[in-house]
Parts: C-alpha cells; structure tokens; sequence
C-alpha cells in the first residue's frame, strides 16, 4: 500500500541490516521524533572530500545534494584554517579582532553600496529574525509579505512566516502570501491592499531570490515591481540570500544581481563557512542606527573566531578555484543534459540549483531512493514533491555531471 | 563629566593608540554600532592558552570572565577534536552519525532521567525558543513567568521574555515577573494569578538556575515551591542551565541539582563546545511527542559534525582534568578570601561564579578598567551594574586566584 517515502520510516526498521538498525534505535531513544534521516535506507556518512561522501562500510556516494559544504567536503582550506584558529583562540566579537572586520569590509563589498552594515549570527533563521526586527523597528510596520511556500527559518518568529512549515505555527495574522507566478509586482501590491485594509502596515517583503521553497524559479515577473510597491507603502525588501548566495547561481555573489534588485536588509548563512554555524545580516546603515536607539543585540558565538576563520577561507576558495564559473558552466552543460534526456516533465534552474520534475511525487521518491542506492545523493522538492532538487557542493565538475545524468537514466529507464 | 564606561565610548576615539584607533574605525564603519567594546580601551586579543589570552602587542592577561572557553582558551584537546573532523567531514542531522548519538546518550544520562530526548540547535536563543515553542503547544497555554531582571536570549520571541534587554521589545503582554528576592514560591503563585486574571493559562516558568543576569544568586528560597505551582496550574519549568550548566557552580553538572529539580525542559549553550557553536533543548519525551505531532523542526547546523565533536572533547576534558572539583575549591577559595579582604560591600557566588559589590556602579567600572590595564579581565554586573563579575574559565587555578586578588587589591587599594 505505501508508497516510497524521503525520510526512513521507524515501522520499517525490520529491513535495516542489524548495525543500522541499533543505531537507529539508539538515536531514536535521545533525539526523539522530531529528527527523520534522509531515504527509505539511512545513510550513515564518515567521511567527504570534494563532491563525494563515504559511508560506514566504506561505500562512495556522490553528493549532489549538499550545498553547506559549499566549497566541496572537508575543504583542506577551510579545515587547515579553522584547525589553525582553533588552537590560538575562540572568542566573541567584544574584543576587537582585524580578521573579523577585514571578512566583513570584503563581504560588503560584494553587494550594492548602500548595504553597508553587518550582524553577525550562526544560523539563516537567526539572520532572518534580527533582519525582521530590524525592519519592524525602522518601519513602525507589523505586516510582512512572502510566497506561498515560503521558509526562512525555525525561530517562533520565522516559522510564523514560513508557510512551507506547515503545522499550527504557520502563518501569523500579520502575514500575507503571494503566488510566485504571474506578476509579483501585482501580487505584492495586492497583498499590501489586503494588510492596509485589516489596519497592518506593512514592515518587509522578504523574498528567497532563488525562491527555493517555491520550487526554484531564477526568472520571475514583476520582482522589480514588487519591491517598489512594498517600499511605497513604508515597507522594506529583504533579500533572504541564504539559498542562492555565495555564487551557486552561477552568475555573481548573489540572486539578487540577476534582478540588479538593491535590498534594503540582506541575510546569508548556510554556506557562509562550509559547514561552520555563521551566518548574517545586512542591511543600510540608517536601518540598524534605528534598530540600535530602541533595542539592543549580541550574539555569543555569532562572528566568533573559528567561525570568521571558516568564512573567510570559504570566500577566498570560492574565488581563487572559481567556483561561481564552475557552477554556471556546469550547471548549464547539465540543465541542458536533463532537458534533452526526454525523463523529465519540466526542468528548470540556474547554476547548480536546478529541479527536475517528474510524473509524480511517487515517481520521484522512487528515483531519489533508486540513486541512494546506486550511489548518487540527491532529494525531491516543489510544492508537489515531483521534483528532484540537485544542488551539489560547488566544486561538481562535468565528469560529476555525467555520472549523475547515466545513473538517473538508469534509474527511470 | 562622564564617569568611567564599560564600554569604549567612540566619541573617545581620539585618546587611542593610532593603530587601535584605526582598528576602532574601520570596524564602526562595517558593524554598526550595535556592536560594542569591552574597556574603556578596547583590548585586542590573538591568542589564548588556559586561563590566559595575550594582545596584538603581546601583553598577557589573565581571564577571570570569559565563561564559554569553559575548559580553557584554545584547549589542544579540543582544538584538535575539530581539527580532525573538520578535516574528515562537516554534516547534519539527516545522516547517522554515531558520534552525534552518543553525545547525546550521555549528556543526557547526566540530567534527572525523565529529561530523556535532545534537539540540537547552535545557540542559547534557539534553544530557549525551541524550548519556549515545545512548552506552549504541549500545553496549550501563552503565559510566561520569568524573573525581573531575566536574560534568556535574542531571538523576537525570547527578547520577549528578557526584561534585562530593555528596549522597546521588552517584554511581551503575555509575561509575568517575578522578584528573586523574598519567597519565589508565593511570586510564582501571584505571578499565575495575574496572568489568569487576565484570561492567560500559562505555558511555563523559565528560570536561569543561577539567576545569573538577577545578580547570581545561588540558593534562592522557595524555587522548588514555584516549580510545583507552576506544575499545579498546568505549566512547564525550563531549566535554562546556559550560564551555571556544565559544572560552572562546582557541584554537579548543573545548577538544577542544588536544588534538586526535575524539570520538564533543560536549556544548555555557551559552555558546551568551548566556543563552538552548539546548544540544545532537553525535554522529557512526551513532550517533544506533543510538539513534532503538531510542528515541525530543522536546524542545519545543529549538531553538525565539528560542532559535536567540539562538545565531545569539551566533556571529556571537564570530566578527565576534575574541572568540577577545581570550580569547586578554587571557587570556594576565593570567596574566602574576596569576603575577608574587607574591600566590598557584599561578596557573593558559587563556584566559579562569583559576584564582588562595591559601592557604586562608577566604582566597579574604574576597577574594570583598572584591571584591564593591569592585565586581568573581568567585568561588572547586576541590576545595579555596581558588582564584579568573576567568571573564568574553569581551569583557574589558586594561583591565578592569587594573582587576581593582588590587582583587585592594587586597583581598589
């Protein structure tokens, strides 16, 4: 009767072999419920290096999945930096510290100017809070726009505006969704009416630039439009960059540049530091000046010294492997390569975040599973749950590429 | 005019050193000044070894406050735990990991056993809103009871329940304070009744087990009262151990036990990795049954590989080097001698965690400052601000004891 499932499914842990099976069980008595592990049959990664993973038993995967380790697994880089700073010092951001502040002068540096302001914190949901209420503040607004499968991120205040959530948190009555397709701009203007008219005012539209949770959509009608409408009415546009930045698109730093959008606030995180917790906010000076004179912030371990050490190391190989080239070279050779195989309904993307939409949701559950067990790490995504997400650590080459591409024939031939 | 600062006043800039000055500047122009400095004169630091950290200059001082190093600065143990896994592999939660398990058995196995289930987050502030989040739907309730001068963390949702923030944002209509002073029990009890006075059915009773923001105050009266009366009107107690937790107190893992609680919800953070950023709700299982059957959770770097195997060395090094026992006597030692030196008002503490009042705020803050330049690090707090805190690493030996006694008796002399 069940069809294939993303995540393993406790009823069945008669089927696991009997090593898997007790840590199963042992994980399952201390980290409860809430946790799933990815696939029908788990699988219990030791070790990465560039785009490939290994199991327990020593079996190689290729990951194209992943893109927190951004610059490709246990980046000798980023370990040799992070191994360095963690001997000489970890500390907190209320000392003065130059690597700190030379990481965020060159990171401002690669968004418009006037965001020139940052916050550093250790998650993309963290990012998106202070990012939220810095716009609440500067605005004396309370309403807040986003998509119809919105995610931003886990705190009580984020999950109130991610619709993608689901469950009894999501949404607040301060929220209005707008379709991704059609015309946003429209949308966006019609979603300020429907807030004005219960007595919000708007504080941000706060937009994923890739729309990921959406189903990844690199060209929508009337972002432009949109953002000026949110501003109009007193609000402010927040570029939440956490999917698409750090140069996945494979076109620039950020998602927003495909738009040549200039964001009021800005939010970064999962690949900021190749698997280091940081992440951050951005945004114009004047935005956090208001924000200061009426509340007050400190992150403990947000910008601490590992961390910054991680990020800036990640940045630095991002550039110097060209890693933003790669991911648009690659990214088109195999967005190319899915739409002429004929196994797709529907492929879309840009760089190396691209969907790939079959018959059904079944159909691609079946696939993704089908790969795991040939080797290939990738998962299913879209509001339907018929679309197979690839969005592998940066450095896949085009060799990666056909390796994938000859194992999903495999798999639905 | 102005007395004496905890923090460097910018308006100041002039008095530093040009090369610190520059430092200063650069920084203020990219991380807005909600960013502040510790000092009057900012203290540059580059590296750490045990208790001690040394300036860009190469100064030493001695550091008798920084509590997340809680094994010691840049302990090799540590140190070479994240080298070795960050050089092996970075990932999350959706994979087996042995290593993740068994952290979590026996952490876990070190709380009171119906606090049987762990969710990993990165900070203080996400586990305290998971925490916070847990309680609310299992219970049904929206009311919170916190203690008047509470800090709990920076997220919008938990900068609600932190009065000590100030600021706009501080603190939600659904919070109730309470004094730590006189019987808890009875203001947990009133606190209940206003709350239900107002149509609110509290969630919980969050309280830090040292009253660390309060002023630190280690055996307050009637604590296990107000848990019961908690209990009674159908809310939860979240023990926030993120300040006395991982034997900071000397006696015990946590601050709970010296009361001997049994809380539904345990909240860890800042000491766990030694500086690595990793955090974690603790519950008992019904309720994080409750919560997954009506939200969902995530946390990408929650738990991640480098993070966990930062926390695996950290317990391993308070247990194999006795750091408890050093809390304890080394603690224990300087009260002693911090109350017989005749030079403050009130001496208080347990542990490690020690608060020395003097006369007046501007007397506490020219004798931070003083230290500072003398080469020790501390800093003030309370409600007040007019208190010494001293809160080391927890390696501090009688020596480094000694030694901080003879400057405060130089700079207070």
């Amino acid at each position: 009767m069940a069809g294939p499932t993303a995540y393993f499914d406790p009823a069945r842990a008669a089927e696991l072999d009997p090593a898997t099976r007790d840590l199963v069980e042992r994980r399952a008595r201390v980290m409860g419920p809430a946790y799933r592990l990815f696939y029908e049959h788990p699988v219990q990664l030791v070790r990465g290096q560039g785009t490939r993973v290994w199991d327990a038993a020593g079996r190689e995967y290729l990951d194209a999945y992943n893109n927190v380790p951004s610059v490709g697994h246990a980046h000798p880089r980023v370990a040799a930096a992070m191994a360095e700073q963690a001997a000489t010092l970890t500390t907190h951001t209320r000392y003065l510290a130059e690597p700190t502040i030379a990481y965020a002068e060159d990171l401002l540096s690669t968004l418009p100017r006037t965001v020139d302001t940052i916050m550093f914190t250790c998650t993309g949901s963290e990012a998106n809070d202070l990012a939220l209420k810095i716009a609440k503040i500067a605005t004396g607004g309370t309403g807040v726009i986003v998509t119809e499968n919105a995610y931003h991120g886990v705190t009580t205040e984020i999950a109130a505006i991610s619709p993608s959530l689901g469950g009894l948190d999501s949404v607040a009555d301060w929220v209005e969704l707008v379709p991704v397709h059609g015309d946003l701009g429209a949308s966006v203007g019609a979603a300020i009416a429907r807030l004005e008219a219960r007595g919000i005012r708007p504080a941000a539209l706060i937009v994923d630039t890739v729309f990921a949770s959406d189903g990844a959509w690199p060209d929508v009608d009337g972002f432009v439009d949109a953002v000026a409408a949110v501003r109009r009415a007193g609000g402010l546009f927040i570029a939440d960059e956490v999917q698409p930045g750090f140069g996945r698109l494979g076109h620039g730093m950020w998602g927003l540049e495909r738009y040549g959008l200039e964001p009021d606030l800005v939010t970064v995180g999962k690949p900021m530091g190749n698997g280091q917790p940081i992440a951050a906010t951005m945004a114009r000076r004047e935005l956090v000046e208001q924000f200061n004179a009426r509340s007050r912030y400190f992150n403990t371990f947000g910008g601490s010294s590992v961390s910054i050490a991680a990020a800036r190391a990640t940045l630095d190989v991002l550039r110097d492997e060209k890693l933003i080239d790669n991911a648009r070279e690659v990214g088109e050779y195999l967005l190319g390569e899915l739409a002429g195989s004929g196994l797709f309904v529907e492929v879309r993307g840009v760089g190396l975040f691209l969907g790939a939409r079959l018959e059904s949701e079944s159909r691609a559950l079946a696939t993704v599973n089908a790969l795991r067990d040939r080797g290939v790490l990738i998962a299913t995504s879209g509001p339907a749950n018929d679309t197979l997400k690839i969005r592998p650590p940066l450095p896949f080459s085009r060799a990666d590429a056909d390796l994938l591409l000859t194992e999903l024939d495999r798999a639905l031939g």
